[in-house]
């Protein structure tokens, strides 16, 4: 068996698991590792953060062994799959999604003919994807599904965003989510208030000097 | 009372109301009433279909009147809310969608600045918002939120996608609505393959000839 | 077994067959019924061409039946093939073209997520295919393949030149085939003569006039 | 009281002044306190400069206390307001500028979503906006106004062009503001003349060595 | 004297006039005769209307005459100038334009050369010129100026759009047309808001069958 | 010998012609007779005019037989020569063009591979080439030679333009040339002034009802 | 004879030759050397690869002298060829590919007239040609071949793609080439898989940690 | 006098003078000393060379002075010159031209609104322009004048090559510049042809380490 086919073998295996009850909420996939610092954050200084970061920040744990589930009410999961190297890699990943038990899918890829959000929405219809262009020039070949085929897009280089919007879905049926994104977002405008007040009671020079 | 403040005032009575049982799951707005066949659809042959038509194929209701709702469990209802003439209207909308128990804005915009989705995601965080863009030099305005400001978008004019994709995240928590998804699904691909063996069998030549 | 089930069915036994002497060389596959035009041609007076001439004009038969191959070396077959609504047709179409003889796949699909030629590359590999972006927008997500995933293009809707190029390279092992285009070739550049002598040795004022 | 919400309560207040005779005539505002290099001019060698250097050439104060006006007969204020993370404060600002005796607004916003300029504009009316796309991906969406909804715009980064044009128009009741443009643009094509004239007469070959 | 030549004089004279008390508040001049329909309006049924549509609308009337202004206190007057083949009518009108007391220029022209309203900018300043790109290829060329060169412009064909900023501004000088600003706003809100009721509370349905 | 050898035969033994007093000063090439409208001008009602529409305007006749030259001090002739068809008639037309006695060659193509004035100026340098794109996706592959090979070029569709160019270059030697330029720009301005004073004098509400 | 004339008189003898049994199976040219990196591959640390490692990796030789054939089954050849500079070379090479026993050709261009591909495809029809834009600003000029001139593209840059291409075609008449293309993409999933798993089963923390 | 007047009066007053026999055959003119290095080239090592460069290859020399001009036959100026900052000196210079002997203006400017080279062909007019865009964001401003308006452009940066064209124009009447462009190619195509050698004879693997 090769390698693809041992990760193939393991997801159809946990499909079959009879009790899906730890199970990631959130799978995160992208179509190769150079997509990392995108998709998830470089976690340098100046970087605004990716999926990883967003799932952090609103509580979530990343769930590494199948049975073996953090103590944490939301997980995620994360995979390296490559539409065009591992198209039988990619399809089994969509084609189990529901049994194992992921319910939304943000799924990232890069280049011209970023095929890996569309073909995995297609594949995992009716589990909902989030597609999340890794370059500017990728942004069409996410977002252009036609009549038939759903599939939401973030903003080319938005996985920070592609979590946000997946957790405001996934809080139509869990209210303490909905806090969590709430209190969130009041950090985030107090972040504003306070360099609009500096900038503005400080006066435009004294700004420029700063630092 | 202008006329706009009339509907402003309708809508924060509605969030005021203490027994928002019966509320639709789907608020539709678009920007203009000339945004309307693109949104809902024309209903002429030929059209692919708009989100009128995707939420009439699974099952979804139109609610017109707040307290008098629509026999079905699943409902929606249709507003014009102009971002550029009508900002507080929008305002208004977007504010009130939690207490008037809208669970997902779909939100349509032509133009090259499309506000309408932004804002109304903006103002209505967190209950999320999909964004459709009317126009195709509408989509960069559309998707092009900054980090930390959620939104999902489907591509120029897909509003029948738009629903699919907002019926995939409430069937997260309601089975129904997932077997409604796959059964619209299913007679999709039944199409696809009638039409396929149907040139494929009885060969190019006579499927020009066709009709 | 659904329809989509049944073809997949058909073409899995069609890859077990043991004699797959008569088979088609050229398979040719779109992403909906609605490309046919400009995939095939329309036939129509002012229509430039499309696969289907081209095959015809270099003698090629189409292959309706699997075992009933048709009275000529040179054959292809059409299919429709969704990548977004039928994945595991598509999957299953590239996946025996191998075993079911086919020696070049000309695959053509429209809008800005023009999968299938990708997807059928990445699936069929190492069978070739040659990639047709039925509209303008559709070249970028066809050419834009990732190191190491190979396909090649031809220009937005120029299915009549994937054949052209398509039997270029069968007849590397064919020299009848490099015969029939350059008799083809050279009647094209007669034409090409014609007009320009009538042009110059008639008059700039005679040609506008013609007609 | 949340940081936000102290800001826009003081906008109020000062709306609902008695004397609101020392006003600044520019308000200017950004999506971003990353704006303030393009907004503002980054004051190091080698930038064109931004509005900051534009209002100072030009004998404007800013004015960072409200009660406590600069001792000059033309000032501006400067504010960061973001249209998606503080839509609210965006609203109010807009609102209370007129009565505040804000003149003109000058608003820049980067991104694909710039809709700071544009949603100020439709809440601050008649109150007339300059918008400045931050970046150049900004102009779409800052210039793209629908009929009936005004915003005029300078190109990407030129917040110095929108002080002159600001100027300009407040010149249309003010001469004194017309004769320090002009002194300016004398200034300004002093210096053509004179590189002009070194470029000529002391010849190509001696231009390219210099410095 | 060429007939270029004769209106080149009529403009220097009126700019030598003694008494420039009844002056057009605003000039509008475009490229060619062939522009007039996007810039000032058609006129027809369906036409979002033009800068006369919008002059009209606010009260301003056409003087035609330079000695015989119009009985209204506020005025505008219509030119085709020519950047390109009438140079120096162009150099003239904006010459004058102070002298003959134009407030505000709006300037439309259309191709990818769209130089009318820069170079009457650069030519005619301090007085403002608003800028209308007649084409959408248009918008580079009347956006782009370098950092000196003040111009401000509106979106592709938004000549209705230039009239209503142009007002703005001279309203900060008369407080009349404010209101007038105002009085047309109410009227478009409320055009919105009746639309919104009857697509709401009539239900989709009804309005796609309206007319 | 086939009937493009017969016209690269013509050529050649033109170009060993003893006597080339009588030569075609500016040679028309085109890659296709579809281009000729766009080239030469289609001659209907309200098309703008091509090449053949500007050189009669200016006095030169086409030459249509070789030793047979019109009685007219300016001639030009015409060919339909297909860069990708029919290379070896490109290459002969471009390298006999010195030999033959064209002094300039205007060449048009279309398509976004619109090689033919490029490939001709190559081969035919140091006789000057003009390209014109005959469709807007020409313009980047017409103009965007490398350096050390020279072309100039006019804007898409801009056929007659080329032909006023060229004719200002053969000016350089020529003054009648330069006198029947400027006979013709002076009638054109003449139509500028009296549209211009038409739609001034008269008013917008009468011109938009004219016709 | 000039350098030029001497690389085509070797071209041409090389195609009277008697014995083209060891010839190059694949023609590689490029318009400039300054295209080395992009069409060969730097060997630098970081850079995925060009034609020249992709041959290699595949087992292809290169050929340097022509009667002085590598002791390989498949060969290669490169040529510095450039369309605009010498358009002779270009012919000449093209003309002589199929006696020359070239089967096929690769040819990469830069610059927006990315003219070699396209010309080369024309002249050396019917040996088959891909294309290789070197720059993205290429991409329209290669791919766009007018109906009758077939040429075949990959994306800008993807030199390693063309050869990956080229080989399957050249594997339909010789099964050892299909079995070394699936040698080499089980590699490179293998890579696929294993950075995967070590994604997944590590975590995403410990693989932001990594290097 | 300003320093602007100064030169507008020294261009006025060459072009009354009586004996222009030593006047400079090519105009050089750029919109602001930051498109030196594109106009005229750096001067430093990888450079691909600007107009000097290309003027001082083919035997011109700079005139400086008016009336002191440099001993050869062909000579060129350059000035500075502002079309948004210093209009009237546009108009000066390009007014003059033909009376100050300029045979062939070249002009340059970067940026979105590349106004110089048109409005200088619009002014001087018969005398021919070649238009240099400056930058990419240039092209269109710079190719796109309307029918009647002629100019003629070379691709963003190309000076050189916007000389090498002005002196194939200028051949026409002077066949020593024919032979001097030829010289030049010559040397161009020998570069080609050795590295071509290099590259093919000495092998990629040896070409790739060279240096």
């Amino acid at each position: 068996m090769t390698e693809v086919e041992e990760i193939i073998d393991r997801l159809e295996r946990q499909a079959d698991d009879e009790t899906p009850e730890n199970t990631p909420d959130v799978g995160i996939i992208m179509g190769s590792d150079s997509d990392f610092d995108t998709m998830m954050g470089s976690g340098e200084d100046g970087d605004r953060g990716g999926a990883y970061d967003a799932l952090t920040r609103l509580g979530f744990k990343e769930q590494t062994g199948y049975h073996d589930a953090p103590d944490a009410r939301f997980t995620f999961e994360t995979y390296v799959v490559s539409a065009h190297r591992t198209p039988d890699l990619m399809y089994a990943y969509a084609e189990t999604a529901e049994e194992r038990g992921v319910d939304i899918i943000i799924a990232g890829a890069g280049g011209k003919s970023a095929d890996l959000p569309n073909m995995t929405a297609s594949v995992a219809y009716p589990v909902p994807v989030i597609g999340v262009p890794v370059q500017e020039k990728s942004v069409d070949s996410v977002i252009g599904m036609p009549t038939g085929a759903p599939l939401v897009a973030v903003d080319a280089g938005k996985s920070f965003n592609a979590v946000l919007s997946a957790v405001q879905f996934l809080s139509l049926r869990d209210d303490e989510l909905a806090d969590r994104l709430t209190e969130y977002h009041d950090e985030l405008r107090g972040n504003v208030a306070d360099v609009s007040r500096e900038m503005h009671d400080g006066g435009a020079e004294a700004f420029r000097d700063r630092s």
